[in-house]
């Protein structure tokens, strides 16, 4: 089960290149030149400059209809030509978890189509979410998504949709950190 | 954010006495005769015979109105006249997990009415509900029931509800294990 659990490693060295840092909302990151993920466990240790930690959990808002629609196009985050990665790390307020269940499908789905919008991108744009809030991180979600360099107006056009969209009201902290494969 | 983390810790001594312990369904579990409840972090320490470890999260599936009711109604844990309890570990199928938000709503709430059921209960039978499946736990969840001896006959019947309900066949390991308070 330990392969749920991942560490991003923010150092001086590593597998991906920081080539961006923007604080969008809330308190910043110390900066960091490289980013790594590795397969981890719960234990909380502090390497590199920082490390988050996140967890791959269970659909939470998916309907039936886009999971089997998400599962048959879901590209593999591994392909070789996704040179380029994009790393943030999120919190939603407490505004946000003190709304219910339906509540919070509602902002997520009918009102900002955050699936569909996902999906419109796919395969192109890979996106992976990792849970942080139920281990006490400082952020809730830390998201990863990769993409070849054709395919980065694409992924600029995605962000600015979601940005906008009534869910991201509820954005309290938002670094935003972009990446380039060493190659 | 450390005290939304517990430990459920089974020994030889402890603050809970254990009158009965019960597999109902999947592997057993190592006998103990006490348990202990305690605040605790991410690290996984085996103290005791076993350790269970389980997180406050938001609630997954609780609707507007039923989260608004179930604030208003739900008693606090610690009344002192609550001199018995249940520790219930459970496990679901890998079908279940795999069904989509919309589809395990529906069989949880639409068809067994879990939450109206629980709620039927309150303040009489204060319930708690751990999550441990994203923390590579051997349970899924690790339910904590309290109540006085005059509300055991409720409990009973609240069990039973539950039991017989089309979520509950998606249990795939159960352990029920009654207790008493030290005093």
């Amino acid at each position: 089960m330990t392969t749920t659990i991942f560490d991003f490693i923010g150092d001086q060295s590593g597998e991906w290149k920081v080539t961006l840092t923007a604080t969008l909302k809330g308190d910043p990151i110390s900066s960091v030149s490289h980013l790594t993920k590795v397969s981890s466990n719960l234990i909380q240790t502090e390497k590199g400059i920082w490390t988050l930690k996140g967890i791959v959990s269970n659909l939470r808002y998916t309907e039936k209809k886009d999971k089997d629609k998400l599962v048959s196009i879901q590209e593999n985050l591994g392909r070789p030509n996704a040179t380029l990665a994009a790393f943030i790390p999120i919190r939603k307020s407490e505004a946000w978890w003190n709304l219910a269940q339906d509540e919070r499908r509602k902002i997520m789905e009918n009102k900002s189509q955050h699936t569909h919008t996902g999906m419109k991108y796919l395969p192109a744009i890979a996106r992976k979410l990792f849970h942080s809030r139920d281990i006490g991180e400082p952020f809730n979600f830390l998201t990863w998504f990769k993409y070849a360099p054709g395919d980065a107006d694409a992924f600029e056009e995605l962000l600015y949709t979601l940005r906008k969209t009534e869910e991201w009201t509820y954005v309290d902290r938002e670094i935003d950190i972009r990446l380039k494969k060493k190659v």
